[in-house]
């Protein structure tokens, strides 16, 4: 069980973000620091504008800084935007009546119970908001990021 | 998000053997009500065998029950040993020093927090067991799984 790397990018994107606390970042130099690629990046950057975690300033002197603040951002809400489907199992799917659907989900309960560690894993997360990640961590998140 | 064929498998095995009541079954007979492949089955078959939750009876006349009883086989622990990786992100990983590996690991308090969640994910599953899953069901998830 694991996060897309969509979501992994996400979060290592709002990160960088609230390291830089205000200033403008651009791609390159967020993919520079992770060492990740720029076309994954950039659709990432373009999910996160869309759902107004990032702004983006166009023009020279333009760049990325967050869209909201960071303790109003919430990891369990980010994830749930960014991670795409919570589909467990097959059956979780909306459309129950496909050539993978397992037979027996009208009787089976672990459906549910699935569901209820899913809201279990969000729930704590939901707690917590992208300025925990950094608080106190600030110095030495830009030293690892190469932003001091 | 979401969980191995490996565990789907798994659970779906053990569901079966549950909903059997104690006769012997096949995986022949496992693979036809579910509509899986017989090569899957039989590699969750022998791990599932290796851990004690099912039996495998010899000879003619054999075939498989569970190894335990459904209300000793708890879900979450199911999973921990099914499911091979709950690296949620690469940084879970123990060998943390890869060229995949998240620069800021060692500062970076996400990993805590997801670690948290799937530590309640966990727990909401070990308080249910395969009897659980199939209490009150018995006779439609046979009626589903034509054992009837």
């Amino acid at each position: 069980m694991r996060l897309t790397r969509y979501s992994d990018y996400s979060l290592r994107v709002l990160i960088f973000l609230a390291a830089k606390g205000g200033e403008l970042a651009t791609i390159p130099e967020i993919a520079s620091a992770f060492g990740i690629s720029r076309g994954h990046l950039m659709k990432v950057v373009q999910l996160l504008g869309q759902l107004g975690y990032v702004e983006t300033l166009r023009g020279r002197g333009g760049g990325l800084t967050l869209g909201m603040a960071a303790d109003e951002i919430r990891v369990g809400q980010v994830l749930r935007q960014t991670e795409g489907s919570f589909d467990l199992v097959d059956c979780f799917a909306t459309e129950t009546v496909t050539a993978h659907a397992c037979k027996i989900t009208a009787a089976c309960k672990l459906r549910g119970m699935l569901g209820e560690a899913l809201h279990a894993f969000l729930h704590v997360l939901d707690q917590y908001t992208l300025a925990d990640i950094i608080e106190g961590r600030g110095a030495p998140l830009r030293r690892l990021l190469q932003l001091t």
